[in-house]
């Protein structure tokens, strides 16, 4: 089979022509879910939608697709697709990417005069930042039924407004239904994180979203005065937590794939002249392998007792989360990987770290991710930025693993 | 020369009958500098003054003067004191221990009939605890000139009431000047420290203040997402912190005298599931001796750029305060230790770890202190405690060290 291409520049300008939408000061987009902005973001991507002869199609959640016919339209579609929201500062790529180097596949496909097998769905879904209404990944979770209908429409923003209002005020209808087949799902998206870079590989062959557990953390020791109690006499709960954070890191480094993370951390009454009573923090710990990531949390539950207890700090620990690892097709890993390879790129397997959209699809339905570098791994932030021929590159390899994929089925 | 000591019930119903004025629910009391409570309490000690029969005088900063008068009235006065004012939620002992124990000397010269060469003055400093208005030993700072009286009248509570407004509502009016001279300066204190519980001892012979430094430090590392950073690739300035405190706990291992607090610490921008990209912190370092105080603090800086930079984090270090030790009158102090020996006491040399009055009267006159333990060490709590047996004892080291060390005088 002859190699095609998708048009780099096209898909670039297509990228900016986007970004020029709730454009930010400093290079950035702010296109909140169901914002007006947001609106007008997919009323553009409809029309250049429209203009590539696709029909523009929604569910009752306001997810939208925009709609190829295949040639045997009895099968159901195969989605690709990412988000076009936005965090309130966020970046150009996170989650557009996915959507226009999707809308970019169908225009090569158009001007190849290539028709699927399949009907071909780039899907939009809603609310997948979780910047305005809570969850994140709302859309996509009520598309596969994970969270009923009537509670992803009556999630509220910070004034109170519903999902389920915004809908009816930008007049979004749905034509079609929730839970409805598919047969796969792909999603190109930015890293978020700096592996690929590092690495100095091209393109990122997902394999699945790893295992995640988020605990909930308070050490208790005693107040006394700053000035009055020797260093020996003291049961500091900051002086524990760093003791067992360090061992904590101790313990990370035997696990290459584990990961944890302390985000929030708040003493109670701080003064600059009292030892803390108590404080509070957050620990999130990932690991790509369901048993690891258990391992690993009781690993350092077991750490921490150990440590507080040798201080006598007391310690109470909740367990407020824990997503299980969750891998990708294997067959569509494999055409990601197969077409990644034909194309010459540099490629790595690596998990997903950030939840998406397509974690939500992955319990539905075939499913797989294909991700470009980012530069520093910055995400969620103005200063997110990829170049044009990782955005290229990402986009060729969705149409060849789409076209491998469907091959496989035949 | 005849042994003599004061009465312990007399003293203990006292100190209860001052507990009573604000009382609070867990045995605490609350005594605002000159709030209304306040000026209950000073009035109870007034009355009892005046039937002990002293003559009562006030400064232009309301610190209030209970004068007995000695053989010689042309000498400048002894002070024996403290405050009476609490912090919002404090205990019953803290300050008041020292004004009442100075009460209990005076009642007990009386019962002998005992006239000391010069007279002597029980002193009742005004705002302590800075807990109302800010700085704390407001009232001694003003005495001794350290703090221009005008400063000290402009000071202003939460409601934005000054010291002078409450001076002049509650109709304290000035009889005395500022900065007269002094002979000497004792105040007992509980320790509010767990030294001397710890080491068995009755008595604490304090021997001076410690040197103070206390620095503010920023380190900023770069903020990405806690799913899609693998730990090698992280600036984590919170893991760096915990490196850090650390390194500095070992540092202090070396100095049985030097202490060091992290009281506040504050993640930017916190999230749950996001590497922090900036914290701040204070750190407080105290040791007895100057030099130690400054080694500790360039050791404990160098150890912190060392760490950073190992974790390409970056450090920003201020300092905000330095308070030098200050010394006790080595005479005075020996008429302490002299006391407690006579009495048969088991004492223990220390130095003072908190700030009181009696840190800014060493600055102008000879001053020491006296501390006697507390329950675990527990103060600026309503659970503050003592036993009625070391009241007592301070009580009578107080007494025998004034008589000694006038005795040196002569």
């Amino acid at each position: 089979m002859r190699r095609v291409y998708i048009n780099r520049e096209r898909l670039w300008e297509t990228l900016m022509a986007m970004g020029e939408i709730g454009a930010l000061p400093k290079g950035g987009s702010g296109r909140l879910a169901l914002s007006d902005l947001d609106i007008e973001g997919r009323n553009r991507f409809i029309e250049w939608s429209q203009a590539a002869g696709l029909t523009i199609h929604h569910d009752a959640i306001g997810n939208l697709f925009a709609r190829r016919e295949g040639r045997n339209n009895q099968l159901p579609p195969i989605l690709l697709g990412s988000h076009l929201d936005t965090q309130p500062e966020g970046g150009k790529y996170d989650g557009v990417y996915g959507v226009l180097a999707a809308l970019e596949v169908v225009r090569t496909l158009n001007d190849l005069e290539i028709t699927t097998e399949h009907p071909l769905e780039i899907a939009v879904w809603t609310n997948e930042e979780g910047a305005r209404f809570s969850p994140a990944m709302l859309g996509s979770e009520v598309f596969t039924g994970a969270l009923p209908l009537s509670e992803g429409l009556a999630a509220k923003d910070r004034n109170g407004v519903t999902v389920e209002e915004e809908l009816k005020r930008h007049q979004i209808e749905a034509d079609l239904p929730l839970q409805r087949p598919i047969t796969a799902y792909f999603e190109a998206h930015i890293e978020q994180g700096p592996i690929l870079e590092a690495k100095e590989c091209e393109i990122g062959v997902v394999t699945g979203g790893q295992s995640i557990i988020w605990l909930d953390i308070i050490l208790e020791g005693v107040s006394l005065h700053a000035g009055t109690v020797p260093m020996s006499l003291r049961r500091d709960p900051l002086l524990t937590f760093a003791a067992c954070v360090q061992r904590l890191e101790e313990r990370i480094e035997a696990d290459e794939q584990g990961k944890f993370t302390i985000g929030e951390l708040s003493i109670q009454a701080p003064s600059r002249n009292t030892i803390p009573g108590a404080i509070e923090f957050t620990l999130d710990i990932r690991h790509p392998d369901d048993e690891r990531v258990l391992q690993l949390k009781r690993d350092f539950i077991h750490l921490i007792e150990q440590e507080a207890q040798r201080r006598e700090v007391e310690v109470v620990i909740k367990e407020r989360w824990h997503s299980p690892a969750q891998p990708f097709n294997e067959k569509m890993v494999e055409a990601v990987q197969e077409a990644s390879d034909q194309l010459g790129y540099k490629s790595l397997a690596l998990i997903s770290g950030a939840g998406h959209d397509a974690i939500n699809l992955a319990k539905y339905a075939p499913t797989t991710m294909i991700f470009i570098p980012c530069v520093e791994g910055i995400s969620h932030n103005e200063l997110e930025k990829i170049y044009p021929s990782d955005a290229e590159r990402g986009a060729n390899v969705l149409l060849h693993a789409l076209l491998n994929y469907e091959r496989s089925l035949l």
